[in-house]
């Protein structure tokens, strides 16, 4: 984290802190320790630990776009190949990681802070829904190609891959055990094939 | 809460407050207000905050069993009947209820406690597979009757359908809306209907 300056250091050590131990178990005084700045700095940039997890979901965002938007299944001509390979993709995201590296910033601060801290939780829906929405492009095509007369609807689709995700990771969590988060996006793929499978018969 | 003891009161204080607000969130002194009761009795019963949290994942997992027990989608003859009316049950849950009162107690700790906890992860993971192998036993009943050639796992299926619940609350917590939760849990219907249809076919 050398060559960041401090505002990126602090949102890296948001995103490591709250995915491993949640919001409220993370003191400002270990979030300026792990990012390796003052009491002072940390005040010079955020007025409360608050504001720098809704400025983080930004920041979250931004970065895991990034991670996205290299992904090789957007070169894919067909949609429904793309949006396999999205969930593919997101498979491939868990190999090698711990749980704290893998899951998702913006599901667990929403669910530890969703009635407490209504800023926190906007900016996490907010954070969830553009990403939702790049899934979504993806199924629109898809369907337009492939299942152009089915009755379901493509943005809660999209939604539900991130659904599935975030149970998958709550799951893995429980029994600590990132094989199954892979385990139940399996099923994720099979739900979407058979989707299209289904409408081809029609 | 008058006529239950003071172990029962303060599971059910654990039970709103860690919905509502998180586990962290949540202190003893909290607790005793909401159960209205000491906290010498606290302590002549609990040694920690953490002991009250796992014992009340097993009074949670008591407590929600019962209302599974007692519906009625275990009359139907038809065990994919059942399986459906299972899944039709869960979305029933949501209805009326606020997020705090209709999600997980136990897919809400695990999530904040996952790392830092041991004791409350397992006890976590614990009543979750306890109520995922009810659900097994009813898939395993459905695919020896409808579709035994299938290649998908019963066991991974019955956790399949926590994991959407579970992420379908944490969408609902992020957008403050128990509404998705519902429209989630329709493609988990839709899934299913799906996988037995496809085998139907074969």
């Amino acid at each position: 984290m050398e060559q960041m300056g401090t505002r990126d250091r602090l949102f890296m050590a948001a995103l490591s802190l709250v995915r491993r131990q949640g919001y409220d178990a993370t003191s400002v005084d270990e979030l300026c320790r792990l990012a390796e700045v003052t009491k002072g700095a940390f005040f010079h940039h955020f007025t409360s630990k608050e504001q720098l997890a809704v400025q983080a979901t930004a920041f979250w965002t931004t970065f895991t776009s990034q991670i996205f938007e290299q992904a090789e299944y957007h070169t894919f001509e067909d949609p429904l190949d793309q949006l396999i390979g999205y969930v593919e993709f997101r498979r491939q995201l868990l190999v090698g990681r711990s749980l704290a590296e893998c899951t998702c910033f913006l599901g667990t601060m929403a669910q530890e802070k969703y009635d407490s801290n209504p800023a926190i939780r906007e900016a996490c829906f907010v954070g969830i829904a553009i990403h939702a929405e790049t899934v979504r492009s993806i199924i629109a095509a898809a369907k337009a190609r492939h299942a152009p007369c089915a009755t379901w609807n493509e943005e809660s689709l999209a939604l539900y891959t991130q659904a599935v995700i975030q149970g998958a990771f709550v799951l893995a969590k429980a029994k600590n055990d990132v094989a199954l988060a892979d385990d139940m996006i399996v099923h994720l793929r099979r739900y979407i094939e058979l989707l299209f499978q289904y409408a081809k018969e029609d």
